[in-house]
């Protein structure tokens, strides 16, 4: 009997800057990867939560922010949640609700900073954990801090068996948000640990980024979710910065998808999605990552301990 | 005026077994570069000196070894090359007579082990370094031993500019066989050693190895130059072991090539290219690596030293 | 009045990919030992739970890997145990029953990777110690990972002193599996730590093998126990492979045993048994190791510190 | 006899995106701190060499980044230095000459990214030590890394006393560049190191600037010596951004200056100099240090070990 | 609709010995800072109840105290209070009458020890917290013990939202004493505990302060109400020490204020007050805090806590 | 074409404390080996020129040491070889006039001391080196010193190719004397070096001495050549120390050789003799080296030089 978790990536993007729409469409997709699919795990994009401020300069230049910027910066401070809060025990609501383990990039607010932010939401034990991006890339290295090695968790979770009630699987799963899939240390410490069911929430929407995702699941012999926003300028406040200010239509494709999921040999098995909002559902067939592992262990019997160590620090000094 | 290099990689097999044959391809296929698309650098596929044994079982099973496959390995390992030897004098002699750099895959016998070994030879100064691939994949374990720290070169070398006779541009190389594309702790050593131009020689010929190759170039910020082995049946002794014993055919495909050249931020420049032998010829615009880094240094700003430290150590203890 | 441990090695073989029935072998033959000849250490074959694949090639060619390969490689990942793990506990209930310090070869499973281990039960610490086989040999390479130095145990066990209740023997016991016996530098490792009672836990079935385990005992003084497996074809899966398919038969001889207990003299004390399963008991006077030494002790006063010294790294950097 | 150390700071701008033009000025500079004022310690700006961006958006944007501006930094690229490099020689051969303890901002490149950097040049020993900026601000986050505990430098030096030649004076100086003055751990780092002249190279003009500068002043009881740009738009490239492209002019202040020296008991020794480029020139007598510690040394007899401690990593792991 | 707190900062002496008369003078000055100007906090000097003995030497030389020293403390230690105590008692009165939230620098006395401390007092809840200053300065340390790690609260607290009764803001708010704002590692801690109304009760009058409070603004992102003593020889009594005996007057100003309120931008909301006793009010937009965090969270994404950690030793035992 | 060397161990005995007697014999044996059966090489035992006088204690006690023993060893000394000496040059002209290339035991005399060493004898060059044994065992701790890192030689040889003059042969030999085989870093030396002819002479002739042999040889993939000395009483001096003095019989066996030919997989080629003097020859086929290596290179391929290192000292200074 093979060892199958059902898994959905949800292709969306934040009702900006509304929490209480956003978190009632998050509810309206778990439900449709639940009663549609059949999903047992489910993951959102990166900063679905809070929302991705796409095309926004927060009004810094080198050497000087405008007041404008630190406005805006303002109104994205207050759309963000802290951890845990309402909003994230609306979460584990939904999560218990449609007894689906839930992982969903969030903007963290914790004191004066934000930081970007997947959390793990199971049906039973509600808030699990919590990872924060280690590197904010270009400009959100403005608007956003840096995670630290605190919370990198690769979680030990179970799920019934799909077809055999009362029989259970065992998998661990890990989340890397956007280009913190280029980081090679991050993802080995990952491999290390025994991911099994690699994360990827992200916004990133170029082609490039499916060579990355198959490559990571090749390499890290895991299945990859890699959960894209998908988003259109009417997304956003009439006022949000676009690419093209003389050029402003509701329908121009603000970030455009791509969401996928990959096996541990590197095929697709769902997606890429593009064109639109969406929820792809694959089977994880967890021996699969045991074929894959069998001619290559990044961390096992393809390592080379003796030449190459990674040294993790704790978590502060 | 732009900072171009001009790159070759070849897609070819060895005249298996022969290694006045192989060396006279290598003659041959070098000059093409150079005089048909004025090549300053070629990078030969993995085991071009030697061949790769494609199929061979070794008579090994688990526990027990056949004295047939013992035979195998004698003729195998004649037709290896010590480095320096004779057979390096010549690649010596193609180098400087044609002003080419090669990089190019070789079986390494020192003492009674093999290793699958890239030789760097310069124009003027000859053999310049090597490297031993750490580790061999699945049978390849059976045949090759394993390198170690001491052949991990990143070469500083200087090329003439195209168009301006006098100038000269320096770049920094290295060299990652096959799987060892896998090993992210490599492969994070040679960014840190501000590898520029990544030589990929290798056999796997898969699709999903298109991924890797444009993942490396987009995660190193560097150009990914893979030469593949493209052989047919024709290409090894008759008696080799095939897939299908039942039907052999001269021209059935062994090793399917796929040689590319991608750029730092992940486009193809060239190739991939399946069907048959061939030379691939690009242009390297080596301020492709400053703009690439721009976003993503993933040794530099992109990497987190607090929280991640690759240790290297020494060849030997 | 002598310093007399009584020690067995166990010729058996696993009843291949069944765990439960394989640990109830493991039961019924310790209480052999233990029943019938009073021992109180008892050493299984490599390998003993898990299995040994011998003939099998796991789909694996040079440069290729066939789906059905990773599919038996799957069953035989899942054949496997962890450590600790349940098949752990129960290994350390009959030792506790039974009063018998058992040595078992198993294949342990720790993330993607299997490992050739020797698992070390103590009757009332239960498990002390592991090691795990440095290097598989040939195809052993692609189904199994290097060990490191974190487990290279010599361990000071105390036993009682067999006829006189009350008084008691110290012991140092260790353990190279299989080929790791023609490894000069970690036997010397494990002289230099003293090691009195060298378990050779294998499968290495060949006359010659009885050298080396004679040279063993000579060289390091110490008495050498190995136990190697004898199984028939029947033992094995019906669809296992086989050295000669057109002539397969239940009672075709695949592992020939071989098991053999020596003193540090070099004078054979039981065995080598062939032709079966069994169990052989032998005396271990204690004492011998020190009449031995008088005239050798490779590692004290026949060693040339002063020209040769072995360096062993910590498990890691 | 008092003990004076005579030191100038210099507000000027680089002749922008031109190495040999603003070695050429800071030669000049130089040469007017010696020769007009005596000075025998001059402190350039932040960013002196390779140049301040100001109003630059590098085409970085949250989420996106525009070609021209990858280009932009391809050319803020090579106008950056390494260290050491030719134009490191040359400050070395300009303080030797001039016999004047250098402190000069920088922008370093090291592999593909860039650093805020401080180099101590002094006329004797040349190149002494560098401070890379920790932590840049804002969008400059985009374009520079960060620096790390590697490069705290808390330098000794001695200088010959004014008016008596023969007799020497010991001070410790050290470097926080632009807003690292804002980050009290680095502070009290250089305060437990000893540090009595405090070098601040910067590019922040605002008047609210001269508050923490005279606090640093008080807290650290040091003399703090900060050197800011003051640069007009003709300073920079016709196309360079600017706050308001509607009123370009060459006479627009880009960065608006406010060097000043103060002492350790918060007394402005010269300046704040607004309105344009220019020398700065005091006596430091370094019994002053003794006078304010008199009544507060943060580190010392002002501190609360028991309630507070400052850890500080090595360098990396 | 704006996030504002009214807050008040008093400028006073203490009526110098008289326990009732400050405390009367407390309520009269709270008042005005309600009734005039609508405070919703307000913040007194350091030793504003128990005095602040300006001038006076106790007696005290190196190596002896003279009697009428060891009188005159006799005295300042009957004119403190207990906390709790009735003065206390009153001071909660005073809150709960005005709904106005009180800081206020108190002469703590606990045994045979006085300590300078700052209280806390909720309208709604009372006495919530104390401060006691860490390190005294200079003679203070004859006088006055040491605080500890327990009494160094960063409260929570509520405050109605001026324009819309039923909404309500939550600030969080400390207390630094005098030269603690020296101090930066207390600075540090505050600012970690996410402090955003920063009291700074003082009798410095020294013009320099203004710099040391603007720049705590700048660094913590917060608001700085830093309250002063005015005071005039006839408000010691006729005996008391002055800085020249020969010139006494009654006019004479002993402590000359400078009290002062600071926005998170480094801009003055209010004073600095000079000549007089007074009350300063200003609205504080808790906004600004986000506004000033957005380029700048010293211990959030401004800090390198992978370099410096600041540790926090907990109470004595 | 097979790569064959013919190779000859010689059993004989010194004739006793007569060197000219023990060249004659040298000579003759050398010509059967050659002439009967076409050696190219020629493997004499341990101390053959010199003689092992086994049974003798040279007056030896704990604490005492009798005059006859004294001049025992002056008999033994003089009997004793330099090297070069007219001894030396005797053996050259063999090895010439043969055509054989001779590996001999001799007893050297050096100052006062005696060594226990092997001569290598080329018939062009004449003596090329010599290998003193490392460690004498027992008694002979007090007839013979101890060898250093400075004659431990791995010698490249050339040899023709049995049936095509013309063509040649490389091979490398090295010697171990006696009990020197138990030395486990001594033999990794070897082997690091490349040995492929590995000479044994010994005076060992128990039964077990045939396990190390045979190990060695599948230890070190090399061929083993074993000569080991037979000798009665008849061929020691009449008043010879025997074991039992009150059975003297000149047809007493003192040693009772077991010379052996040892393939690199384990196969005895020839002997083990016993029972009286001879000369086995065998062919060797050094492509067995590289069949051997195949699945077991101890110092290559099978080694783990990231856990053990030997390190061997330079000979003394």
């Amino acid at each position: 009997m093979p060892n199958i978790i059902r898994a959905s990536v949800v292709q969306a993007c934040t009702a900006a800057y509304s929490l209480p729409d956003t978190l009632e469409k998050l509810h309206r997709l778990t439900r449709v990867a639940k009663d549609r699919d059949g999903a047992q795990l489910v993951v959102f994009p990166e900063a679905f939560i809070g929302g991705y401020p796409k095309m926004s300069s927060f009004g810094v230049v080198v050497g000087d922010r405008q007041p404008a910027g630190r406005d805006e910066f303002v109104r994205y401070y207050n759309a963000a949640i802290e951890i845990p809060s309402p909003a994230i025990s609306r979460i584990e609501s939904i999560s218990q609700e449609t007894d689906v383990f839930i992982v969903v990039g969030v903007i963290e607010r914790d004191q004066g900073t934000l930081y970007c932010t997947a959390v793990f939401i199971d049906p039973n034990e509600g808030l699990v954990a919590k990872h924060r991006k280690l590197l904010p890339t270009a400009l959100e290295r403005v608007i956003w801090g840096q995670g630290d090695s605190s919370t990198l968790p690769v979680l030990t979770r179970t799920f019934d068996q799909g077809s055999a009630k009362g029989s259970s699987i065992t998998a661990k799963l890990s989340a890397a948000i956007c280009w913190e899939n280029y980081m090679p240390l991050l993802r080995t410490f990952y491999y290390s640990q025994g991911t099994q069911i690699y994360c990827a929430p992200t916004v990133d929407a170029r082609p490039e980024w499916q060579h990355s995702m198959a490559h990571i699941a090749l390499e890290g012999r895991c299945f990859v979710l890699s959960a894209c926003q998908y988003a259109e300028e009417k997304d956003y406040p009439p006022d949000h910065a676009v690419a093209d200010a003389s050029k402003r239509n509701p329908s121009n494709v603000m970030i455009a998808g791509g969401s996928v999921i990959i096996s541990p040999l590197g095929k697709i098995l769902a997606g890429p999605l593009r064109g639109g909002e969406g929820v792809l559902t694959a089977d994880l067939d967890m021996d699969d990552v045991v074929r894959g592992k069998f001619d290559l262990d990044a961390t096992g019997h393809y390592a080379r301990p003796d030449i190459f160590q990674l040294k993790v620090a704790a978590s502060r000094l």
